[in-house]
């Protein structure tokens, strides 16, 4: 039984050849496509393509050329703004003109709908790749605290409380109070701040019992925006002074998974996969 | 009739004498406390006594030999840390045993709760010098658009929803989009990073429906911890990028009214008073 090629879009950093690798591994065939300006150009050791932001009609006829019916997206991609690098095709624009004004959630699956409008399925990691997905349970060696889990519990319940609002992919919890939420400027901002006001002595907090919580945001569309760590990640939550990280199990992906519990053992963290209530 | 001073704890920055020139002019005595390496020095220009952080059975001493029932806190008060510099009393540890893990809210409850077991009222600006709370309408001449009115709308939504939670005295929506929230960093640092999120690209959003809602939290209590906002806020939220600034009416406090209004006139922003549903 031949199965046709899955399609993978990349974006920036390393996730999206450590989902290709994952995919390969598996036994089947990937047709990667570069988003140009983004995509790690060692995507060329797959067969691929390139293409510009806002090209989707392009896109398109590149993986339909592949004889991909399954097609994937993962990686960053800078928001577009109109510059003489992004010149949008009729298509883009159309699909644009759909969704101005609406929250990331809501936009991403407008984008999925057109995806699929054309006869493609739009696949998330957790489906293509599960091996990269974080699964329930402790990872390495160190145990969170029954007070950090607690704190991880507090987490979760204030991102959840978020998630009307298209908001809430993590939080940090120190000593049963909530110091820091993620909107626009992202975990790793997030992180530097909580560091910051350590550094600074403005906040206190006793880091055993200090946790970053990671998440899907609620009516998150895993196919197109998978929630990930990744050492970086473990190595700035060290610095800003936290036990650990708590994760929602199989909803938050890692590149490499041995990396991430290397790094966990060697900081003394914890990295925690908590089930999420649905 | 003669009515006795009114007690006013002077933490850090502008409010305190702000708050004590309102209530002198109002026509009361005040009796002015400092908190030693918090505390303008000019409030020596009222009667007064200075108090070291946590010296609780000092302060209520003082606060007693000078006649005075009704005591006010205003003004920023690092927290307690145990250095050289903080030297508690017995009754000061005895109140911070029974509220170690407390969130804000509940702390500065316990803490009023144990003010008035001594026989004292504790009051807050809204009642001693409700002029410097910020009214409902718009201030100055500058008004906002219908989309920075809706913008304000969902701050103060997902304020609302953080409430149970102990956080969300600030929030930044820009496009019908939340881009920050505040917890432990307080609104200026919130402030700062959206302008650093601006600066390098990374939040394109309209400036026109930017806009910066700051409300106590659900349940705060305002008699010991009072929102303000004041000139610097309104050229941090321009150098952030925003349209204005909506508080929550008659919650919301500021040193100078007439000083606000100008700064918010030829920076070019609104400052929107909205009554909040309870």
């Amino acid at each position: 039984m031949t199965e046709e090629p899955l399609a993978l879009v990349c974006g920036a950093g390393q996730f999206p050849l450590a989902v290709a690798d994952a995919v390969a591994a598996s036994g089947r065939s990937v047709f990667l496509v570069g988003v140009r300006g983004a995509a790690d150009p060692a995507i060329a050791r797959y067969p691929h393509g390139w293409v510009g932001m806002g090209r989707l009609g392009r896109l398109l006829k590149l993986v339909k050329g592949a004889g991909a019916k399954d097609i994937a997206f993962v990686g960053a991609v800078p928001r577009p703004a109109f510059s003489l690098d992004f010149i949008p095709d009729l298509r883009f624009l159309k699909l644009m003109f759909g969704i101005i004004g609406s929250g990331d959630n809501r936009m991403l699956t407008h984008f999925a709908a057109a995806i699929e409008q054309e006869g493609m399925t739009v696949r998330g990691v957790h489906e293509i790749a599960p091996g990269l997905m974080l699964p329930a349970g402790p990872l390495g060696r160190h145990m969170p605290s029954p007070e950090a889990v607690k704190a991880a519990a507090l987490g979760f319940e204030v991102l959840n409380a978020l998630g009307p609002y298209d908001i809430g992919q993590s939080a940090i919890v120190a000593d049963q109070r909530v110091v820091a939420i993620e909107a626009a400027e992202g975990t790793d901002l997030m992180l530097a701040r909580i560091a910051d006001l350590r550094a600074s002595g403005k906040l206190k907090a006793d880091a055993a019992r200090s946790v970053l919580v990671k998440t899907p945001k609620r009516g998150q569309d895993l196919r197109l925006d998978t929630p990930a760590i990744g050492v970086e990640t473990v190595q700035r939550a060290r610095t800003a002074g936290l036990a650990g990280i708590a994760v929602a199990a199989g909803e938050v992906m890692t590149p490499d998974i041995a990396a991430l519990i290397s790094a966990a053992d060697e900081t003394g963290l914890f990295v925690l996969g908590v089930e999420r209530k649905k």
